[in-house]
């Protein structure tokens, strides 16, 4: 398959990059500062210059994506706006201005995170877009069949708990390479709608 | 208990303003267009200025917000982040805001709606939202306790089949009399981080 990985350097997205290639598709990496092409899906005119770029693709994978961690006291309005922007707004749109580009059984597979479930002290912001984008996923769903949509919901990444473990007191963390084989069932496989939670 | 209902004029808003009177309860009612106080809760200056004249309440109710109803393929950026700051952030700043207003085991009582559990075609906007809210509200109830916060998430409104029956085939649909008891179950019970699904 051809596939586009948004966010391909990242934590996460080196280790869906690596399983792919190996898997032996034909990828297309894609961040603000390195890959294939350079583009911030946070900004529509550059969404569409990419999808230009790009043309047509298998699947549509996204590992990017900012949110705020504080306690809620010490988030403002324009935290909550800015996760939303950055997080979920940004990978809706990569999904309504992709729509054309994937073929019928083609795939959307986005990322969410573990608080939209089951709450941390300071990811309110992060549990917030998080829903959005989980709700986002079972509804768009049954709107662009035969084309699927997917989100993978992880923990804790076990290579991120030295930056946020903190925040995850007791938590199972996830491998990224657990991460990776959550994309892989989404993109290989026939689900749709569906929030992939690991571990 | 002293109230304040956001929305108050509203279908839902009616409903809960008419059960929490016949309760006994303290009520202020406000909405951009009519109430005790005028505030639009989407404009951070106007929210301070509200908070100053309503003071401390029990009981924070809202049964406002906007969302953007239509097929994914029509729906804009635009519509995604309007439907974002007039549902489900400006909830979220209703609750950040009112933090000081309100004492330990009072309460914060949104609104979301179905889409965001059971989707419906034309309601992705909806969805989003809606799952934002419900996330949000799980969250924020375990960094703000004693203080409590939940949500409820109606059905269509049996009051509402005439404007929105058709995006909701086979739905129960709510009276908003029913839903005016999930806020009371929310303002004088003692759960928090619940999103109360109706019916
Ligand atoms: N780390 C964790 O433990 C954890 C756990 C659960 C969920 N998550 C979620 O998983 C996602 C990835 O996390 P991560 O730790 O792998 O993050 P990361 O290491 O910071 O990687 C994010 C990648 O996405 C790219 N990116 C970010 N915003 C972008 C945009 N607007 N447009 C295009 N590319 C963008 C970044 O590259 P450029 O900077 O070059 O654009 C980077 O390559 C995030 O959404 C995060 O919330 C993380
Ligand atoms: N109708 C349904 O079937 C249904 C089903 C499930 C969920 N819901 C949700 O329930 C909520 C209420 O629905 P409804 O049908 O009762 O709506 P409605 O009749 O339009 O009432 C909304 C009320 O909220 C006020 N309002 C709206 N935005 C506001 C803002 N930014 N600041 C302050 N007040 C604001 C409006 O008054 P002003 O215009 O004067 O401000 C109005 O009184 C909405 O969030 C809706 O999405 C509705």
């Amino acid at each position: 398959m051809r596939i586009i990985i948004v966010g391909a350097a990242g934590k996460a997205g080196q280790a869906v990059h690596q399983l792919m290639r190996e898997r032996g598709h034909d990828i297309v990496t894609v961040g603000r500062t390195s890959g294939d092409v350079r583009c911030d899906i946070s900004d529509e005119a550059q969404l569409a210059r990419m999808w230009q770029q790009v043309g047509q693709v298998d699947a549509v994978v996204s590992a990017a994506g900012e949110v705020t961690y504080a306690p809620i006291g010490e988030l403002s309005a324009a935290d909550f706006d800015t996760s939303w922007k950055q997080k979920a707004l940004a990978q809706i749109n990569l999904v309504r201005t992709g729509l054309d580009h994937v073929p019928p059984r083609g795939s959307f597979t986005l990322i969410s995170g573990i608080p939209s479930r089951d709450p941390v002290i300071s990811g309110v912001a992060a549990a917030t877009v998080n829903g959005a984008i989980e709700s986002f996923v079972r509804a768009a769903a049954i709107e662009i069949a035969p084309r699927r949509i997917n989100a993978v919901s992880p923990s804790v990444f076990t290579e991120s708990l030295d930056d946020f473990g903190d925040y995850f007191p007791g938590f199972a963390p996830v491998d990224v390479a657990d991460v990776a084989r959550g994309f892989q069932k989404a993109v290989e496989g026939a689900a749709t709608g569906e929030v992939i939670a690991l571990p």
